[in-house]
């Protein structure tokens, strides 16, 4: 039996025990049969087609497991090519046959996962809320009278009720997050650039990126792999560098009295400040920033130039189609008729500007932690006033493409009657897309707020996110180098850490070496010998501060494997067997800040 | 008595002989009266002013040379800032009075440099020529028929007809390259963001850069390191991590033949031609480029959307002054109006897709050498066809601002009349600002050009531009990492290039490690040891690629300093002393190589 959300853990579990892929997807076709939301697709794939991929896969790759998403059944928003499916961006006059699938969807298919159709969407993903479509709107899982939050609509609520292991997004504004928050899911939201666009209908072509709802950040994460990469044919494509951050110590910024906001909603604001509170206990430091020039930021997004983005996607449409439109998404796109070229550029030296202004909030802040969404509405008051209602949704959303972060939105649990999910989302800059994933992970398993619409439903272990390697090099350090000693500062400039104090194996003895400024000892490894071991601190620096360390060492010193007396092997400094010739050897004293201090009291 | 060109080496030494700041500023005051062109400055800085600076500066900081930039005399392009002085852009009605100086004067001023006056340009910036000004055509040095070149007219101008030791332009389509090629000067032109812009009257806000005209690369240079750094008040200003270039081999891109066009100038083609024949003679490998995708890029500028950033700039001014601008500048920044923002998106696509086509080119060479001008014009020829003409001089600059590049544009020589110069631009990705400048120092002194109009001055030595630190470490391997061997691929992988094959000084034994896999030795040192040395190979890695490198190694293996036979000290292989044990020499073979060969003789 297959659990209500179909997590990659539990499909991978299921292959292995020996179900098949055409097992799964007629369990897939009989959900979809049964769900009891009509809005989630505007193309289900026919049974019979998913029938034939699934044959094919079983053929192509028979091993279970044999490929990274063999068998993973997904759901596509209708704004991304599937070969064999039409695209509509959920304007029935907009309809087209892609040629070929999208550069996402053709990685994905090429790693064994499976398209179950074209999922619901606000028409050309113009919106937060899920209720602008003529193909209806999708509805939170967890209450019917409530808006699945949107673009990306169909998607979340084909993910949060079981129908696939993981949907395709778009965001441009927040709409591969919002819905995450509203249907209890994980939102992974790429830095812009890193997942290729090809195949994808334009929002805003400069800030669009490919995202992913899952069930777990574990899941997220591994999908996002698959589709990631740089393609020349996407002008906005980017060679990442992936970008680190602390492995431990962490600093997230989080919102400040002047620019909490969440709209009178205090079940959502509770839940922020809970997901505070559970940070703090997973060993970050809370920090207060200043919100507004974010808050600027997102304003431009729907309040400024780049609206006319979403008018150069569909202008010549629009010139034949105008009545096609979604009245609310026609009004939004011709908003942009107002502005000129002039205004175009004054948009980016504002925004400029006020990239700037961020730049203080990143030096205090690591990244930064707010609210999905600070509040949810019914499709009724939704539809009573849809402008106002839908920029509530993306008040803590709109900067985070224009400003080039990287976003992982993760459940916060549910408010106080156990009715309505909220999530918050971690943010960080440019790249910082896999560091970002394991605190997201601790969050979203110390919410306990299950997965989807399976509230009870407990996060796997096998998708855990292991710590993010730091991309750091630890090194053992044993005489000038130590904490307050007169080298430690070669360390600390290029920014490095202590991490532990500890002893070497006891195989090890200390010379101090003859002639050397500032005095230094030398370690040296004598198998067979048996001390207590030397007093070292181990340190952590990057790669290349590590190699402008070695760089400068000077001989008979170098870095070589020291033992630790738990038995690791660290980076740590040898020295060349002549220069110990006639040394002093300080074995006895333990360390060299004893053989120091020793030194002091007799001066 | 001072040389005709007021470079830094020529006012150094007079102040190290005991000219003072107003002795120099005399002999300004008194070649400013002397200037044949009456077209260079708009606001020469009164006579008395000067003085009082000199003499605040003696003041001040009354050792000579004390500053790095102690009395030197500079010319600001009149649409930057100086306290004191008015700011016209060469529009008379645009007059205003800056309350302070532009932040790049600032800081030369804080430097020890006197400014001498506010030189004449395009109006606005808006042109290559030097001819679209109410205050006059500046003329070129060396026949006052032709034009200055622009917009930075009078400022190169004033360099080259030795006024002022160096001048500030600004440079948004190729203004700080074009008047320098015209006038046999150098011109530095900064990666976009690297110079603050506060001050600076904006042409296109997003590409405008400051630059400076100078005598010489080195004293170019040594200014603009005065002028860099981060301003957070500026919304283009960036944090620079400089980018470096390879130190030897460099792959130079030129125009291949479909794109060479000279408009019929084949003195300037044979100049171009006899910079390449140098560039290769200088030890450059030269790579055959297609510049269609950067000049497409490069089309964008004037017959694009960017054009809107000059409406942008002087929008309010134009609005209620239309019929004080230059009827040419007029016409193009009103051609701004037919822009709409849809159509200012639309021109970001095409250029992102263009960048991505550049790309490819980039994996060709590291630098490109490109014509500065691919012609000249005199005066009444520019007049007759303004628009046209002046963008043939910008074929070859307007795409290195959009597209984020550093360049420095440096003399090439005298056509075969000996009557005009012409000049080539050497062109680095982001931030290679420094790593071009030995290469540009040193095609400017094979030139054999003179400086400015002294076109048989010697180039001093005191301002040769040391080789650029190429950020690389260099690493001595001795066993497996040697080429052909089987670790070599950890050298060759991250990018490291062999140096030299050399030995070890005499005093070191190598020794065939037991057990390890592949086969390693072991290097030691032996003070006293007299040996033949042992054959090594010098491999360059960056640190990032070392400090892995190091942390990769196993023990009994680490990396310290090994003493060449020359008696440099390298970082290296070193080897723990108790692993040697019973091990056997192999010193007598001379190397790992030799051992390695012994023994596939005997298997």
């Amino acid at each position: 039996m297959l659990p209500t959300i179909l997590d990659l853990t539990s499909l991978r579990a299921a292959y292995e025990a020996g179900k098949s892929p055409l097992d799964i997807i007629e369990i897939v076709i009989a959900r979809r049969n049964d769900a009891t939301d009509p809005a989630i697709f505007i193309t289900p794939a026919p049974d019979e087609a998913l029938r034939a991929e699934a044959r094919a896969l079983m053929e192509r790759s028979p091993e279970p497991n044999s490929l990274p998403l063999w068998g993973i059944p997904f759901a596509v928003k209708d704004n991304i090519d599937v070969a064999g499916l039409p695209t509509t961006a959920a304007c029935p006059a907009f309809f087209y046959q892609p040629e070929k699938d999208a550069t996402v969807v053709a990685r994905l298919r090429a790693a064994g996962a499976i398209v179950i159709g074209k999922t619901n969407l606000d028409q050309f993903a113009t919106g937060l809320n899920g209720t602008r479509s003529p193909y209806g709107a999708p509805r939170s899982v967890f209450d019917k009278d409530y808006v699945s939050g949107g673009s990306s609509s169909g998607s979340a609520v084909a993910v949060a009720s079981g129908l696939a292991s993981f949907a395709l997004g778009t965001d441009t504004a927040g709409s591969g997050r919002v819905p995450a928050a509203f249907n209890n899911l994980v939102g992974i939201k790429p830095t812009p650039g890193l997942v290729p666009n090809g195949g994808v209908v334009p929002a805003c072509r400069s800030v669009d990126v490919v995202t992913v709802f899952a069930a777990t950040v574990g899941d997220g994460v591994a999908i996002r792999k698959v589709m990631e990469g740089y393609d020349a044919a996407d002008p906005f494509s980017r060679k990442a560098v992936p970008a680190s951050l602390p492995a431990s110590g962490l600093r997230i910024g989080v919102l400040d009295g002047a620019e909490r906001e969440f709209f009178g909603n205090r079940q959502v604001e509770a839940l922020y400040d809970a997901a505070i509170e559970r940070a703090r206990a997973l060993g970050a430091t809370i920090v207060a920033c200043d919100y507004a020039p974010f808050r600027q930021a997102a304003e431009l997004l729907y309040n400024g130039p780049w609206v006319a983005e979403r008018l150069a996607a569909v202008k010549d449409f629009l010139a034949t189609n105008a009545v096609d439109f979604d009245p609310t998404v026609r009004t939004i796109i011709e908003c942009a008729k107002a502005y000129d070229a002039v205004a175009a550029f004054e948009g980016r030296y504002t925004l400029e500007a006020l990239r700037q202004k961020t730049g203080k909030e990143w030096e205090k802040a690591d990244i930064l932690m707010l609210p999905t969404s600070p509040t949810t509405y019914t499709v009724e008051e939704m539809m009573a006033d849809p402008i106002v209602k839908n920029g509530h949704f993306g008040r803590y959303t709109n900067f985070v493409n224009l400003l080039d972060c990287a976003a992982i939105a993760v459940p916060a649990g549910f408010d106080a009657d156990d009715h309505l999910p909220a999530g918050v989302t971690l943010i960080g800059p440019a790249f910082t897309d896999d560091a970002l994933a394991a605190f997201a992970d601790a969050m979203h398993r110390a919410a306990n707020a299950g997965m989807g619409k399976d509230r009870l439903s407990a996060i796997p272990e096998a998708s855990r996110v292991p710590p993010a390697d730091d991309g750091l090099v630890p090194i053992v350090v044993v005489g000038a180098h130590l904490t307050g000693m007169p080298l430690n500062h070669e360390l600390t400039r290029p920014g490095g850490r202590r991490i532990r104090s500890c002893r070497t194996a006891p195989d090890y003895r200390l010379f101090v070496l003859p002639g050397t400024v500032p005095p230094k000892p030398g370690l040296i490894r004598e198998p067979g010998f048996d001390g207590t071991g030397l007093e070292v601190e181990v340190w952590k620096v990057t790669p290349e501060a590590f190699g402008r360390f070695v760089q400068n060492i000077p001989a008979p010193l170098g870095i070589g494997k020291v033992t630790l007396d738990d038995g690791s092997q660290i980076s740590g400094f040898l020295c060349e067997a002549h220069a110990i010739e006639g040394a002093r050897e300080i074995t006895e004293l333990g360390g060299w800040r004893a053989y120091v201090s020793d030194q002091m009291k007799k001066a």
